[in-house]
């Protein structure tokens, strides 16, 4: 792999003086994105935006990035705002060590002010009134793209020669591995969601939340932190993580809540959002969602609400909240009438998923999540879902490599389905309900006291697959192939005993029923699904007595 | 003015063969912009869209489009998309009549499959599985556009030639006035707010309400309905709004909450989700916020959260909640430490003050809605507040014509700082506070019980001004200026018997004041304000004391 050093971070943070010191000094050749743009359009970045439009400049920028960083010992400069864009981001970390120049808002306005440069010609998303706040603005939304980088190097108090001789050390580190790569690899995210209202690394590895205090750092958030547990949770992970936020010297509150579905409620919420008014907790601090799928609703519920939102960073401790729910900003409390009927779409603005946390999981519990898993291979990746049926065993053992390799990817899976359809309006998100008619009907018909989600989802899973079969869809052995892999991680298939007629009666009663007519997930083959509104009620009254027999 | 046909409306309602039957029935030139983009580009669109991308798309468009509405005697068919840009929307107006052909989801996926062309070569943002979901999510994304026509068509049941003979009828009664003019004018929206989350058209004029139901339906919403109001606002106006949704068939149900702000609690929002709940509200319905900013804000809030959003549109009976609150998207309930601590950013779906309602309001509270109107041209727009200073006697008997004009205007620009900084991240928005945070002071320190809101900001309005006039950014002459204007309205410009010092206490305690300090708005002219962190303790101690003496 080359080893050219890329700098990031934002306008101001002197990344062209650095970069042009360190090429002289070690007979590099050097580039600035803008400039080779500004070279290119034969005009001003400032007109580019103006006549072209950002679109234009940013296509670009992307030729600029690519052809700079397809030379070998070069440092390369870049825009501030290119990392965010994924091919350049790809381009960056396949050609070098990315380091990022880092500076407050304060800083980065004063420096700005200071220099000799038009502002507004080079930096046209800087210029107009308030321009700090402008700063504030769009730097905050870049944060989490310069955290990627594999250093950062706060430059406020440094002269660009300091600043330069602290790039330098820190890339001969990473260059030549003298750093302990174990660590500073965990600091890379597995990947970055896109979603439409926001942008978010998902960290996903063994022994992370030792480091969550630098990962909050690495996205901007200096704390105060309100950590929002339960009481389960918090005999297992909260202490670690209290030392972990300890350490980096952010200041942490915790509120615990009693573990269960019960406390998942608007009365509930109402208590935390006292308790945060209380310490004052500001839209520039953060919560932290410390536990399964309960916590990470009713806490994303409270952030998305309170003050019209705080950010939250999800760091789910069940395989289901990994997998499903920390991703992808729906939050919701349940109302006596029925589950999950408030909430809000809000993205986090980071997850991260500790795996050592799957080890405090009871047995079932972790089976209720390998549904999930399993479901996302179904749906969009028939190679996920062979990968898993070939390495059951190990992953019932919870052996390290292929454990983080199988949930990154599913969790990847469904980080791809928000991006295209944040919202539900699209219709790729309903995808993800494959198995979950089915499934919420029998939780509901068993008052969500006997069955975990998981377990649910998994009867359903047959029973699409049944119904997908029998359409002609889906072929007999496909099908087999299914309901073996979930009786192997120990999950049911069936459920006698339950009155099929009144699993049947909730699910006309699920609120994804819109105007009486469901719409059903169905597999044509494995890793692809499809909708479809036109089953016959005789084929899912069938099924239903099937499963329940 | 040019008289052209300008057909909108989505893909596959038919605009291209209509268009043609009619030029070629009249005589007249016939353009379809997707065509003429084509011809220009030398490729079709979906290779526009997969080489350039869609932003390159969008301008050549914008080139067509412009070409095209420059002829006379035209018929031009446009690009589905294409009246979502405001720049071809206003090219678009001044050239002819716009009509929008409509159909529903499964009619056009059924024509689509059905044509001989190659959809992803013409159509690439509907191409992939479940292109009826697509074309459902595009489609309502682009509904509040479509609602700019003048007049739709419902092609489902018709033949081309019996949409051409329709649409030319239509057209004859609005090019030549045959149709009662004043009544078409009233559905064309004042502007359109472009937040970076939603679109949507803001209605205002006299009379508007008995057309309730034709305005829900211009932008798709067929009911049920559920209409939010408080025992003051039922009794006032809710017989007439209930009659005009009756006469256009959309089911409505209703739940009044007493007046007050009391009712603006989570406890209440609570209430409202369980019989919401109860009627089997989903999020293809919609929820009418009827009254003042109490009703608004709460009503917001409500379906903000009821399934994760479900649509709502502002029906503003106070003038406060017409210039300032139901515009923007802040919804919110108090909490007992604080108010407004609880919401979300969610954009209404459409905004319908009808002028009407403002014969209803005691003097009192129709000063206090002057209050914000005067606010926006003193931050924003001088030539708004030299007219409001002209005719305040007219405004103050409510002269239809310029009351209007005021209102608009002063609604517009709240429209464009919320476009500008939606969440308030970049600072602009802030811009809106001239006068709150020593207003918010004042309300807190008489306990929410002597002054209306807009009183409060009218003492806030002096201080700020005072404050900005001693630290040399406003001239005296000015600030005089303002202070009596807002006497001629018959608002309060001091507050004396209130202790200074507890006003203090409150402003420090204002969620406003980020880490102690506090952003001032202040004036450096009529029409342009500033935000400073650097005012001294001293001047504003002094500002008080002046104030509350």
């Amino acid at each position: 792999m080359p080893n050219n050093l890329i700098l990031t971070g934002f306008s101001g943070t002197g990344k062209s003086q650095v970069g042009l010191i360190i090429a002289q000094l070690w007979g590099w050749d050097f580039f600035d994105t803008d400039d080779e743009v500004t070279l290119a359009a034969g005009k001003s970045i400032a007109d580019i935006f103006e006549q072209d439009g950002e679109a234009h400049f940013r296509h670009l920028e992307r030729q600029a990035v690519a052809s700079a960083c397809n030379s070998s010992r070069a440092v390369v400069s870049t825009g501030g705002g290119s990392i965010v864009d994924p091919d350049n981001y790809r381009t960056m970390i396949t050609s070098g060590v990315i380091i990022c120049l880092e500076a407050t808002p304060e800083t980065i306005t004063r420096r700005l002010q200071e220099s000799s440069d038009q502002v507004s010609d080079l930096r046209p998303l800087l210029t107009g009134p308030d321009m700090i706040q402008r700063i504030r603005g769009l730097k905050t939304q870049r944060q989490a793209y310069y955290g990627l980088a594999k250093h950062t190097v706060h430059t406020d108090k440094l002269t660009l020669e300091e600043v330069a001789q602290e790039v330098y050390a820190r890339w001969q580190e990473i260059a030549h591995g003298a750093t302990n790569e174990g660590a500073s690899e965990k600091l890379s995210p597995a990947f970055v969601v896109e979603a439409p209202s926001a942008s978010y690394p998902v960290f996903v590895d063994w022994g992370l939340q030792d480091h969550i205090g630098k990962f909050l750092l690495g996205i901007g958030i200096r704390g105060p932190v309100y950590v929002i547990t339960d009481s389960n949770v918090f005999g297992l992970h909260h202490g670690q993580v209290q030392r972990a936020l300890e350490a980096t010297g952010i200041e942490a509150h915790t509120f615990t809540v009693p573990a269960g579905e019960a406390s998942k409620s608007l009365a509930m919420a109402e208590s935390i959002f006292g308790w945060l008014a209380e310490r004052r907790c500001e839209r520039s601090h953060a919560i932290i969602a410390l536990g399964g799928g309960m916590i990470g609703d009713l806490t994303g519920f409270v952030a998305a609400t309170f003050l019209r939102g705080v950010p939250v960073i999800q760091v789910p401790t069940s395989l289901a909240a990994m997998v499903d729910a920390s991703i992808g900003g729906k939050t919701a409390v349940n109302l006596s009438v029925g589950k999950n009927l408030v909430g809000a779409f809000y993205q986090p603005s980071m997850v991260l998923a500790d795996l050592d946390t799957l080890k405090t999981l009871p047995a079932r519990e972790l089976a209720s999540g390998w549904a999930e898993a399993i479901k996302h291979g179904l749906i969009l990746d028939a190679s996920l879902f062979r990968l898993i049926e070939e390495r059951v065993e190990s992953l019932l053992k919870l052996e390290p490599e292929i454990t983080v390799e199988v949930i990154r990817r599913s969790m990847a899976i469904k980080a791809k389905v928000v991006e295209e359809d944040e919202k539900e309006t699209t219709g790729k998100r309903i995808l993800l309900n494959y198995g979950h008619t089915i499934g919420h009907g029998l939780e509901a018909a068993t008052h969500y006291t006997e069955l975990l989600h998981g377990e649910a989802v998994s009867v359903g899973i047959v029973g699409a697959g049944e119904m997908s079969q029998k359409m002609g869809l889906l072929s007999r052995e496909e099908l087999e192939r299914h309901t073996k892999m979930l009786q192997r991680f120990g999950l049911p298939i069936s459920y006698p005993g339950v009155n099929p007629h009144s699993v049947l009666k909730a699910m006309e009663l699920d609120k994804k029923a819109a105007s009486k007519v469901i719409n059903w997930v169905l597999l044509q083959e494995t890793g692809r699904a499809t909708v479809r509104s036109d089953v016959d009620e005789e084929l899912v009254q069938q099924t239903l007595n099937d499963l329940c027999r």
